[in-house]
This record gives structure tokens, C-alpha cells and sequence, in this order.
């Protein structure tokens, strides 16, 4: 990145001044190459095409017998069998007729396939409806798809139907867009881990639990979680640790206090700061530097904060690198409680969205406004950010605002 | 399940009886106690209650000084630090301050907290603000939360910002809703796995790598995959090895067809059939059975119509089992291509949905009709179900239907 272009560090920047610097300093993997049962939801990488023609014979769809047009009405003979993997010489010929079983090759002079529901059955005779269409329950050879034809391209997300055309092309690993890996260091020499008992003035760690649970929710598996106390060298090491990683989050020490080393270590670690400080709340004190291809993430420690900086920047980050559209599209929504702007900051609202009513796509919006951006109670049902811009005057309930959802959340009941 | 209540075998049912039978079938099972990092998502089993006051101490939210009000303009002796983590007796008095960190707990004494940026500092001294608020810049004890407070109830989803309050109060492991575990076994002595070449009549195996990436999607992690051919013995052997899995998906095999053998074997397995066959396109053959608490399900052999049985069923059942809403609210979309319904049945189409504008929460919805039942080529961009009511005359473009998404797809742009 051009250092002309960056905004000067310790002048706080807009949130989407930040978002675009963020993206912008994304890096995009070379593809990898993985088995069928983990690319679903990945980016394919590749061309996949038709290795033959699908179905690769005409195919009965349905049980029951193949035959000739001209025996509609007649009585005749069931000469032999054609299951599911086998192929059957003996050709149909007027006057008689193959049981046939769905999924089978059709064998050669069958016109139609009739419904074993359809016909009469005595002994080794049927007799057969009065009309029988030509090619009924008979998928032609090719008529799904011609061999050699592109049937999944570069960028198309794998869904499982194309995880199912994959694998029927007879691929047992494909090329897609990597996840990237990620490490997470918190810091504080305040903090305890959650299973132990603080001492006076210590807290326990909640951002680190917060985090990984955020980064397996976006499907990456094994995030490391590593803790340091505020010591220049702890936070060093920690880092030459994850120097390997492709998206490093360090929560807390990234404030102006004496103890906030981080804006420090990261320039000795050989990073170079992108932005320091977001015109936002929570979240202003964030800080992203670079280091080669590797995106560092200093998240404030209020872990509010912490929680809508993943969201908002980070998440946006990995979508990019997993090769998707990094921004999700903002859903509008009634506000259902009056709002209060923050001067001259966007205000991200931790919220919770839910239907107006079951026949329409109206949402209503219900505020979790936290007492401070370290108050995780108040907002632990949120499912979504509103975004409300810098402002004075109170939005009353009933205006609209717009919302994102948040994490890789299933869509909401 | 009385059986009196049952509908006759063998006699379709409607899709929405069919459902109800599934969710009337499923057992909830005992709750189990998870680690934090593998709770994200699922249901919380137990009451939360905060273990103390949060915060528990006075709680200075910026860098600054910890002050007297009276000495508001004056300028004053910094007479000592406190860092987070660090408890200081020191008290504050007139006339003098002490710096402290974003985090830290205010010493006794303390009024208010004044921002770093807000003082002109020299040696020694610190020149305070014309105007100091009481109580600015300090979180008091208990303000987030108090101590004995019911924080997360039974039922909650536990979200990251959960997992955090979950980490704050000191537990390590929680009691949530347990996920199924659940096995696939694939049968058809036509199949071959995907790296195979099929010989002539034969096809891969599509509806394993796509029904393991269903299960993936919905955050069940491991789910076994069996293939067997179509023997009897093979497959109530493989019924044997997964006794003891929540939920069964079988493949293949349920159709009439004198292979089809998964009734029986069910039968000999000691299952008692729930429902056999559906009035809808695709996937008419469903047959749905319980064994104890285990659901059995003999999913059609056609991949759509397998696929279309895993979304509206068994989805259905893994997250009522998840103690999840079962069904998903369906959403209304304007048709862009006509629909030909079909006749005393209904037809569960395969779409692409996005939105119909950046503004507004309103949803276009594009038709995929595959060619057949076995088309996952055509279908393979999907990401709902459109539900078209049985009837005979075409619903032109335009028209509303409704559709649900298809799996745990995060909200698509």
C-alpha cells in the first residue's frame, strides 16, 4: 500500500474509511486443494466438467417394465429382469417386455418405461395400459447433462447439490479458496482465566471465549488462543508464535494508557499500521497494522468493543480472503425503542431482529443498548448491528434504520 | 406413538402431515456438559447467575486520573499509578490525583476519572479540566450486572457475546442440548464411489459427499458414511453398526422395485415405519421409521429428491433435537420465470433467491426446475425451496410464493 494514501495514525478515520483500509489490505491466497467432505460452503477455484453424459444411458425413472409403444392394451411376456448396475443385452421387442427398476440402464429397443402401479401382473404376463407414451419414464442419455460441458465455474460457492455434481464427475478433491488461519492474543495482566478465581482488581477473560467462538462460527476450525500478560517481550513472543498465521487479533493495550504496549510491539514485530482509531462507538481506540500478507488486528479489550470490531472489520476481512463478498448487505428494520446518536461517532447498536409478522419480510428492531462497551449482559441476545449515524437529536421508535446480521447466523425465525 | 394415530402405509400422505409426524417422533435427549469453545450455537440447558457484582470494583473506562471534583482548574500532584489488574490503597484526596488505566479499579476516594487527552500534564503535575462531572468515566460496582442476577436461562442460544458472560461468571463448561449424532448409509450395488470408474450401468455415488455436506452445514461434525450394496444381510449389518446413532438417513432402496429392500430390512431391524411415501415432487418414496429413540430415514435414491428430504425433514428433526424452532419461517418472493404446478401434488422447487434491491428487504426468486428428480446439475446454485400448492394451471412470473433457505446459509447477499 502506498504510505501517501494511509490517513495519518492517531486521527481517528470513519468507520467505512476503515472498513475500505481493511479491505484493501487484503491478500489473496493461492487455491488449495481439498477433499469432497470439507470444501462445502468454500469458493470453487476451478473449471468442473462434464465427464460424460449424465445420465451416461438411458435411464428408467421409474420401477417398472420397458416396452414397446404398440403393446399399449396387449397382454405379453416379461422376458428378463434389468436391475439398478446391470446391463441387459436382450433387447425389448414387440410382444414382450423387461421388468425394469428405477435407476437402471434401459436396455436397447425400449420405447417407454410403464409403471409397475399401471399394469396388470399375472404369472409371467402383464398386460398393459391403453396408452403408453413414447419415452415416458426414460431419462435420455445426456438429457441432464452433455459430457464435456462446464457445469460449475471459478468463484461459484459450493453448496451441497454442486458437492453432489462433483462428486458424479468422478472428483475426489477439487481446487477452492482457502480459509485463512487465524490466532488470537489476549493481553491484560488483569485477566484470569474463566475457570479460575480473580484476585481483587483482576477480571476473567471473556474476550478470548468471545473470539474463538466468533471464529468458529465463520467455520474456521482451530483458531489459536494464546494469553500474555502487558510485558513488551510476552507480547513479542506471542507474536514471532503466530508469525505464520494469516490473520493475528490482539484484544486490549491498544489504548493510550502506560500499559498499552501493543501500538509499540507491533512496530517491533516489523508491522506497519494501516489505521489507528475509528470515529465509532464502541470500538474507537482499533488499531490494524500489516505485515507482509499478514492482517494484525489490535481490538480494544471492552469486550463490546472487542465483539462489533470482529464483526464489523475482521469478519469482513475473512469473507474477502475466503473469496466472498466482504460486506453483508443491510437489512432495513422498525426501530421498536427510541435511539440516542453519539455526537460526531457512528453508533453500531448490538441489537436483536425479529419478524413484524409472519406473512411479510418486515423486521422490528429492538435495541440492547449496553451500559459501557464492556457490558456483554445486556446485549448477549443480539443477532444483529444497527448502524445509526452521528447525530444530536433522539430517533424516535417507528423510524427505520438499517441492520447487519451478525456472524454466519442462520437466518432468524 | 399410538398406532391408532398412524396413517396406513403404503397410502401417501401430505407433506405437512409427514412433517408432523417427524417432529411428533423425535425424543429430546438428556443435556450434556460442553467445554465453552464447542458451545457456540447451541442451546443453553441450565440458568446462568452472575457469581458477583460486574464490575465487581469502581471501574475507570478511560486512561486518565482518578480524582476530586473540587478540583476541577487546579492544578494538582499525580501522586501514584494504578494499572488494571493492581488494587492501590492509596486514597485520593484534594488536591491530588493518581494516573490510572482503562480497566483499572478506581482507588478509594475517587470522584471521577479524567481523560488523558482532557489534562495539560508537567513533572509531576496534572492541570485539570474547568469542569469535572461526579461519577464521569467511572463504571460503578454492579452497574453491568449485580451478583446473584439470572444472566442466560434455559433455551437461550448461546452466542459469542453468551460464551463471553458464560467465561465472565467463571464456568468453564456448561450444560446445552445436545447435537445428534448421525450415520448415512448409502446402499445400490450400482454405485461406485466418486475416485472410481463406473462400469457401464453403473454411477457414482452423489448422495454421500451431498448428504455429508448437509450435516456439515447444520454443525454436526462427524457423521458416519456407510455404502452397502443391495443385500439384505449388508444392510442390516450396517443398521447394526450405527444402533447407536440419533438419527439414520438411508439411501436408495425405498422405491417398489424388486431391490428395493430397505422396508424390509427395517422391519428385521425391529423399526416400526412412521410414514411411507409423500404427496410431493420430488422425493415421493420417503419412508420415515423409530426404532426406540432412533429416527430412521429411507431417503429416495435420486440426489434432488434426496436432497429435498434431508431440507424439509430431517433438518426439521436435527434442530427440534437441538431444541431449535424446527421449521424455518418461510420468506415471500416475486417469481421471475413461470411455475407449472403439479397435479395432486405438491412441488417443492429448487430456486436461487437474492434481493430484489439493495433498498428494500424484498426477495426475486429464480426457478432452477431440473429435468428430473436425479438433475443435480440444474440445481446445483440453489439456495431455497420454493413450495408450489398441487394444482394444474401455471403460476405466471410474478406472482408471490413462498420459499425457505436451504440449510444453515448465512443471509445471502
Amino acid at each position: 500500500m502506498d504510505s501517501g494514501e494511509l490517513p495519518p495514525l492517531r486521527r481517528m478515520i470513519d468507520p467505512d474509511a476503515a472498513l475500505r483500509l481493511v479491505l484493501k489490505s487484503v491478500t489473496r491466497h493461492p487455491p488449495q486443494r481439498l477433499p469432497l467432505h470439507e470444501i462445502c460452503g468454500l469458493q470453487l477455484a476451478e473449471e468442473i466438467r462434464a465427464d460424460r453424459d449424465y445420465p451416461p444411458f438411458p435411464r428408467a425413472m421409474m420401477d417398472g417394465y420397458a416396452v414397446r409403444v404398440a403393446d399399449a392394451a396387449a397382454t405379453i411376456e416379461v422376458v428378463g429382469e434389468v436391475a439398478a448396475g446391470c446391463i441387459v443385452k436382450t433387447p425389448v421387442r414387440e410382444g414382450c417386455c423387461l421388468e425394469i427398476m428405477t435407476g437402471a440402464p434401459c436396455p436397447p429397443g425400449t420405447e417407454a418405461v410403464v409403471q409397475k402401479e399401471h399394469v396388470r401382473r399375472s404369472g409371467s404376463q402383464v398386460t398393459l395400459p391403453k396408452e403408453i407414451k413414447p419415452g415416458c419414464h426414460i431419462a435420455p442419455r445426456g438429457s441432464e447433462c452433455r459430457g464435456g460441458v462446464v457445469v460449475l465455474r471459478p468463484g461459484d460457492t459450493i453448496t451441497p447439490l454442486a458437492t453432489a455434481v462433483i462428486a458424479s464427475t468422478g472428483l475426489e478433491t477439487v481446487l477452492v479458496t482457502r480459509r485463512p488461519s487465524l490466532a488470537v492474543i489476549t493481553t491484560g495482566t488483569e485477566l484470569v482465566s474463566p475457570g479460575s478465581e480473580p484476585a481483587p482488581g483482576q477480571i476473567r477473560d471473556s474476550n478470548g471465549p468471545m473470539l474463538v467462538a466468533m471464529v468458529r462460527d465463520l467455520r474456521i476450525e482451530k483458531p489459536l488462543h494464546l494469553h500474555v500478560s502487558d510485558s513488551e517481550d510476552e507480547i513479542l513472543q506471542a507474536l514471532n508464535k503466530v508469525a505464520k498465521y494469516d490473520i493475528v487479533l490482539l484484544t486490549g493495550g491498544v489504548s493510550v494508557g502506560n500499559h498499552d504496549l501493543v501500538p509499540r510491539v507491533l512496530q517491533d514485530f516489523g508491522a506497519e499500521a494501516v489505521f489507528y482509531k475509528v470515529r465509532q462507538k464502541p470500538g474507537k481506540p482499533l488499531l490494524m497494522a500489516k505485515r507482509g500478507s499478514q492482517l494484525l488486528f489490535g481490538l480494544p479489550g471492552n469486550p463490546l468493543a472487542c465483539h462489533l470490531c470482529f464483526h464489523r472489520y475482521v469478519a469482513a476481512a475473512i469473507r474477502l480472503m475466503e473469496g466472498k463478498a466482504p460486506v453483508l448487505t443491510p437489512v432495513s428494520a422498525t426501530l421498536m425503542a427510541a435511539v440516542q446518536p453519539k455526537k460526531g461517532k457512528t453508533y453500531f447498536l448490538a441489537a436483536r431482529a425479529d419478524r413484524a409478522d409472519e406473512a411479510s419480510n418486515s423486521w422490528r428492531l429492538h435495541p440492547l443498548h449496553g451500559v459501557s462497551s464492556a457490558d456483554v449482559f445486556t446485549s448477549s441476545k443480539a443477532n444483529c448491528y444497527a448502524e445509526v449515524p452521528p447525530g444530536c437529536s433522539e430517533i424516535p421508535a417507528g423510524e427505520v434504520l438499517l441492520f447487519t446480521w451478525i456472524g454466519a447466523a442462520p437466518w432468524p425465525n
